[in-house]
């Protein structure tokens, strides 16, 4: 199978990789992400995803084969309104007293760049996850873990989150960042085929 | 917090555990785990539970004081049928061929024994999970990886399979075995407080 050039830092997007034996290689996109909230949460996820696929592509010298690229955008959105990375401990307060109690969507959208082919297809993912209702103590709690940091919404449905969400509709690998059932059928619908 | 025996040899609930914090000791269980045709799914996992965790007080001698004990039993149910772990490469396959292109339920009962009130909670997940349609091919790739060797109904949502999983209702951690909102919940009615 050919490497493909991974957008993204995350290490989850990372181990999903590896669990499904794709050759990868990390380059971090060098994008500004900035929400346009005139746009609904989809088309963000959209719009970000395709802009690092284009900050890789133009990073690229002119003559040099460009290979597979593959990118993703997650937003947490409530109620259309849509939570990016808290800045501080009182700002992640806020979204888990937002979040608790309701069902929101986890949205993620997936790149792939075919450089022999010069084709772009993409796909997005829409998971809905419930919070049960938290009391204070219980989001202090939760805040104090510090698994909040640098996680769109607060939180990460792998971690200790878990135990305050009580449903998912949808996929967990959506709601982690890369949906492995449509990055699969993506792959398999671009000839990338990771069956031998 | 006190440490908790958990009555399970699967090294996907001892990680739940560690990633809830959890102080814990691991006693497997001397039980066979037979299953009675004339129950339903969610009574064979609530039966087997328990015995679980019978088979553990039995086996603590009688002065010394029993702890917390936790014990869980999982199926994959399809139409009523239950599938349990296969046997062979040829009953993955039959496995895999059955779930594919449908809508299963994945059951997981949860049982905490208090030593001190000497009482039992117990409480049942259930998980819908679909597989998209498979070819052949894709079903022999898929066995080929291995990964279907002691899981019940051949698959394990953490891995390859979720490739052909383009849905689920409920929990991923219901469906890897150990439900974490409701140990969570259970946790906290027994008032085993993983908050301090």
């Amino acid at each position: 199978m050919d490497p493909i050039i991974l957008a993204s830092s995350s290490p989850r997007r990372q181990e999903i990789l590896k669990m499904m034996n794709i050759p990868f290689q990390v380059i971090i996109p060098n994008i500004e992400e900035k929400i346009d909230s005139s746009k609904s949460a989809i088309e963000i996820t959209q719009i970000i995803a395709k802009q690092k696929i284009q900050a890789i592509i133009n990073s690229i010298p002119s003559k040099q084969i460009v290979p597979w690229i593959l990118s993703a955008d997650t937003v947490i959105s409530l109620n259309n309104k849509i939570l990016g990375k808290p800045e501080s401990q009182n700002e992640a307060f806020e979204f888990i007293k937002l979040l608790q109690g309701k069902t929101h969507e986890a949205i993620t959208s997936i790149v792939l760049y075919n450089g022999t082919k010069k084709s772009t297809s993409i796909k997005t993912a829409v998971t809905k996850v419930t919070f049960v209702p938290m009391t204070d103590e219980e989001i202090n709690f939760y805040i104090e873990t510090g698994d909040w940091h640098g996680a769109a919404g607060a939180y990460r449905i792998q971690g200790i989150a878990s135990c305050f969400i009580s449903k998912i509709e949808g996929s967990q690998s959506c709601v982690v960042g890369l949906p492995i059932f449509e990055l699969y059928d993506m792959l398999k619908s671009q000839g990338y085929c990771i069956i031998e």
